[in-house]
């Protein structure tokens, strides 16, 4: 009878982890759900590409859910939507640029027209029958971004978001610090603050600061600038925009995403480009290079990204020429500094110019420093505090953080994804778990890839694979063909003909001694073949392929 | 009869690349080699263990090979030492740390009774017929660092060899800047200096600067300290000892080049353990935590390391207990971000603390910043420049640096691995190419691993693999047995029978359609069976799995 009352909140992805944000908010009948992100695969998650969160609990509870409610356009918020809406149509709620970017998803996925969108505005709310939900402007590296603050029976949550604070940013649309403090005191029950940078002292710097450094570096160009950036940062381009206007430059935005976003951010008015500076790539021709900016996908160094086939010259129009410049304006994200260092170092051979965060201060972080957060702390004030968006560390930083300002520990819950948080007015305890865990998207598999068939692409991958086939007469046990090897990714064939000779010599040994003793159970006669394969070819090669031993039988 | 007075520099290996240091210098009939290092495989080199340097340049020129000369003791300036003696057997010099890790090595290759170590102290001067080295002190992140200064018979030839610029190092050692300025003064034909952190403004910190942070750490910590640092840093060693012995902590090393190079470390005199202060991991149960200090391996997160074994529970004597404080106190070398980020996650999930380089100054770079190469420069104020150890963007950064400091652009050389540099007393020119490049190693495999390999492993860690396998009556062209179709690594079998059952009657029906038009060339008969299943498995899932296909004939 208890539970009845309470709220509860149940992460399903963002903890723990970098990544596919998505948390369920549950009362009685009803369940709101922020967010819906993918995660990009692990490095030993061969040929996976896509990770998208396990929603069972959400589908087991199909009749409750009244709607995903989006903080905001990123992937990480926003990438797993198709998947969501193609198992469980809900209507979505987001700001305009955040459902311009989620159109052009849908889009993709032929799910646009069957997809219930409602575009609102910073400070509207949304009422559901239990729950309110209003949604207050943050600042982040991507425009139109939203704490959201949700009005339960027992309280307020206030969800942060990923946010940064911006006294200065392009658009003037400062984080809404007076919303938030007012929801301060008359007291918030919950807070779920973003945690990503909780290492880093201090405040972020301003997205402004980038306009400066970029006119300093505008005004020496002499050939083509060509800016690497991330396509959702609309601010960041935006500003290239104005460098390259003060500078007579025309703008040409090359690579799938970044000529999407553009447009989208357009047409709804979030960037603003004067009239005859935007210019197609097959124009860029037309003019000087000293006339010409190129806005363009790639500052990750992804291997088919337009800045990788421009380094690697394969790339359909653009060509490097002399005098180009070439401005990665990001950071790398862990795990891709080899990539864009790839790209660096080919840019250079090829005689380009490049400045990266290295050298010059082309980037600023989109996620608050401690100032910010031990700021929204001290105005928000919560009884109750969930660190969301970060590795277990970041968690648990942050949980310090707030304990520094004042919180009990025991107010804290450093939760992991599937655990539930039950809220009352007066109590907030874990009190169990739901089913979570990770999808994995291969091509146009959803869920076909798990643990076996990684286990086998991370074995294949380590040592190659050894196929050792046989044609076994039934009625006589003879060998009638075979054994034969086959091997991919294992060793040189040519240099190795002895070794497979040996190889071959050994699985007839073992086979010729197995029919003699009339085994003739297939799977015994396999695992006998295959163990004495890798015992020889460990002996002698210290490698472990995969042995596939086949019988044909006639 | 011109070259015949010239002396070649050939890099083998170093440039373009962080890694695998290895430089001939060639005069006549004499060449001698600074270093022979390692690097490790890239991320798409599956089952790679090592890459050495290919020398067969060296081996095509094996009676002019008069010895390698060691600047220090780090893996990517030794560790091809093993594989380089086997094929070429010349004697080796370095100081009594390098020479002591190097007999480490050479024992696990059972090379160390063949081979020829000569050991030097800094200031010695060895000659060959042609050549005079001098070894001259240096600062590094391992002890007994030398620079070489080689006299040829058209100049000198100043190697910095690895290299920062530390002036209260742990023993008291500190750089030979003085003698470095004497060679200046006398004349410095070509400087050949390490670019790794020229992108890095300003100077690195000293060495001693982590000491203060360990005794400020150590002083407030009341169960056992676990520092992870790098096996080669004997003054960071020295650091943590000092602490602990401050503190009353008893000292155990925990990871097998950990236990070996503290054990060559102490036995020569670089590293110094007070009596009874240092005890082995059998013997840490007999002491309570508050007097115990773990060193250990694995601060580069890797899975096998005796860290990772502790955070995972998986050491075979070190648990995890309450109060335990883990500090990590190094970089991660890239790439290796997202592996030492688990451990950390796992060591705070089980409950310790755990200090490392975004929270305290835990750890300083062994390279020189661009402060200390400036310097360099002006010192030696060398005719010509060829900068070494980094990747093309930090080799043409270094070489822009020492255009600033007055050099003329056409006196820096930017070289590839393989390109040849002939010196005479008035000229410096690119003169031509030797062969180079990279072998892999894998298992006991040296060689026998290359691009045809690699690309199936890279294709297998994709999509797995389908083998089709079908026993053909030659005669008759009927088909006896199958097809059959065993996957690993392509998709879940269970949940996929009707697309396997699917693509066996592609494959039969293939199969019938060539046996009936008398196709009976196995070739032809396996191309058509592997392009028809390509092409209805990708339809189907978009993935393009390796196909094996096995013709049996009886």
């Amino acid at each position: 009878m208890k539970n009845e009352n309470c709220v509860k909140v149940i992460p399903l992805g963002g903890l723990g982890e970098i990544g596919k944000n998505i948390t369920a908010i549950e009362y009685r009948d009803e369940i709101m759900v922020i967010d819906c992100g993918i995660s990009f695969p692990e490095e030993d998650m061969y040929g996976v590409d896509l990770v998208i969160p396990d929603i069972s609990y959400l589908l087991d509870n199909k009749e409750k859910v009244k709607g995903i409610f989006l903080t905001h356009g990123h992937e990480d918020h926003i990438g797993s939507i198709p998947y969501f809406l193609k198992q469980l149509n809900v209507p979505i709620y987001g700001t305009r640029l955040t459902l311009g970017i989620v159109e052009i998803k849908l889009k993709e996925h032929g799910l646009l027209n069957s997809s219930e969108l409602h575009a609102v505005e910073p400070g509207d709310k949304i009422e559901l029958e239990n729950f309110k939900v209003e949604f207050i402007r943050n600042n982040h590296s991507i425009s139109d971004s939203c704490c959201l603050a949700i009005f339960t029976p027992v309280g307020v949550i206030l969800h942060t978001g990923d946010f940064k604070v911006d006294y200065t940013p392009i658009d003037d649309k400062v984080m809404d610090l007076k919303r938030i403090s007012n929801l301060g005191s008359s007291g918030v029950l919950l807070l779920m603050a973003d945690s990503t940078n909780v290492e880093r002292s201090g405040h972020t710097i301003s997205e402004s600061s980038i306009g400066e450094t970029l006119v300093k570096i505008f005004s020496k160009a002499e050939g083509r600038v060509i800016v690497a950036t991330f396509a959702s940062n609309i601010q960041r381009m935006q500003q290239i925009v104005n460098a390259s206007v003060q500078y007579g430059r025309k703008v040409a935005f090359s690579g799938r995403s970044m000529e999407n976003i553009s447009k989208v951010a357009m047409e709804l008015g979030y960037l603003h480009i004067p009239e005859h500076y935007m210019i197609s790539v097959d124009e860029i021709r037309n003019y000087p290079n000293e006339q010409i900016t190129i806005i363009t996908t790639g500052s990750q160094g992804e291997p088919m990204s337009a800045l990788a086939r421009i380094a690697f010259s394969t790339h359909k129009t653009i060509k490097l020429e002399p005098n180009d410049l070439i401005i990665i304006s990001a950071s790398p994200i862990p795990g891709n500094g080899k990539f864009i260092s790839r790209v660096i170092n080919e840019l250079f051979k090829k005689g380009a110019e490049v400045i990266y965060e290295a050298l010059e201060e082309v980037h600023v972080s989109g996620h608050a420093y401690r100032e910010e957060l031990k700021l929204i702390h001290t105005l928000v004030h919560p009884k109750y505090f969930m660190p969301v968006h970060g590795e277990y560390r970041h968690l648990r930083h942050h949980s310090i953080l707030a304990q520094r300002l004042g919180m009990e520990s025991s107010n804290t819950f450093i939760m992991e994804t599937g655990q539930v948080l039950e809220l009352s007015e007066n109590e907030a305890k874990i009190s169990g778990r739901v089913p979570t865990g990770i999808v994995l998207v291969d091509g146009l598999g959803v869920g076909d890839v798990g643990n076996i068939v990684l286990r086998d692409r991370r074995h294949l991958a380590e040592d190659g694979i050894l196929t050792v086939v046989v044609t076994i007469e039934k009625e006589t046990y003879n060998i009638i063909a075979g054994p034969d090897i086959i091997t991919r990714g294992f060793i040189y064939v040519k240099e190795s003909e002895a070794l497979i000779n040996e190889a071959k010599e050994i699985v007839k040994k073992e086979l010729d001694n197995c029919l003699e003793n009339k085994v003739i159970e297939w799977y015994v006669l396999k695992s006998n073949m295959k163990k004495s394969l890798e015992k020889f070819l460990y002996e002698k090669t210290k490698r472990r392929p995969v042995i596939l031993p086949i019988i044909m039988e006639i």
